[in-house]
């Protein structure tokens, strides 16, 4: 976790969380990228990106049964870096804005979301294209792309 | 939350959940729908379906800042009725099939996820088309879609 008492930038505000928090997570595995520090990791994935790998943990092996049919993938990952207590916020060289107004890490609940390109499924490890995340970032949840295979 | 004791249907699979958690949630609203009961609930929001209004909490008043530039936004939600310890599962007429290649609500962390038209933003009540959840449903995060103004 950053340091919750790390400056501010302009325009930035602060609140105070909230007392307690209301459900819990499970880390379902990590995600192996190429970038190791936030200044090597790409702003934003693209489709002709690394392939990058999610590993699932062991006891989740059978939740894959069936996933290769599918062309893309929806990742969930927890931004274990992000503070968690900006309303307003000033990315680089950007306008102050509010946080639910940006796809910034910082947020209450620092979960990202990307779709991206499946390229193969081998036991537990998931190999992807089109992730922009830091290598170890934890996996939260995947899911096909709605479309024809969608439940 | 369910009773985890439910019985399974025919090829369904659960597994042991892991012995702690490993990060917390915040709820930051409430989604207000039609819809009161799973019955009721459609499986798939459409874009031509009723508003919804979701309802942030006070403390995040200023997080909205900027928001209504937005056509689409993200939302993520938690399906707080789900069992999340099937690894395979059996949706009401179709075969049996991983955790991770549907969009079931049940699932080690009960995350939806839609992209869905922004109506207005009035305060603390953001209204949109194309969800598909609960009355009730609890708030997790709002983002907006990819795009012109992304971070």
């Amino acid at each position: 976790m950053p340091d919750p008492q790390s400056p501010l930038r302009a325009g930035e505000v602060a609140v105070d969380l909230p007392p307690r928090t209301d459900a819990e997570i499970y880390f379902i595995g990590t995600i192996r990228t190429p970038w190791k520090t936030r200044q090597e990791c790409p702003k934003r994935g693209t489709p002709d990106g690394p392939i990058c790998t999610i590993v699932f943990d062991e006891r989740w092996r059978d939740g894959l049964t069936g996933l290769a049919k599918h062309k893309r993938v929806q990742v969930l990952y927890w931004m274990h870096e992000a503070r968690r207590d900006l309303v307003l916020q000033t990315p680089f060289q950007r306008p102050t804005s509010g946080t639910f107004a940006l796809r910034s890490p910082v947020r209450p609940n620092p979960i990202a979301s990307s779709m991206v390109e499946l390229v193969a499924v081998d036991g537990l490890n998931v190999q992807v294209r089109g992730l922009d995340c830091l290598d170890g970032t934890p996996l939260v949840d995947l899911k096909p792309e709605h479309g024809a295979h969608q439940t």
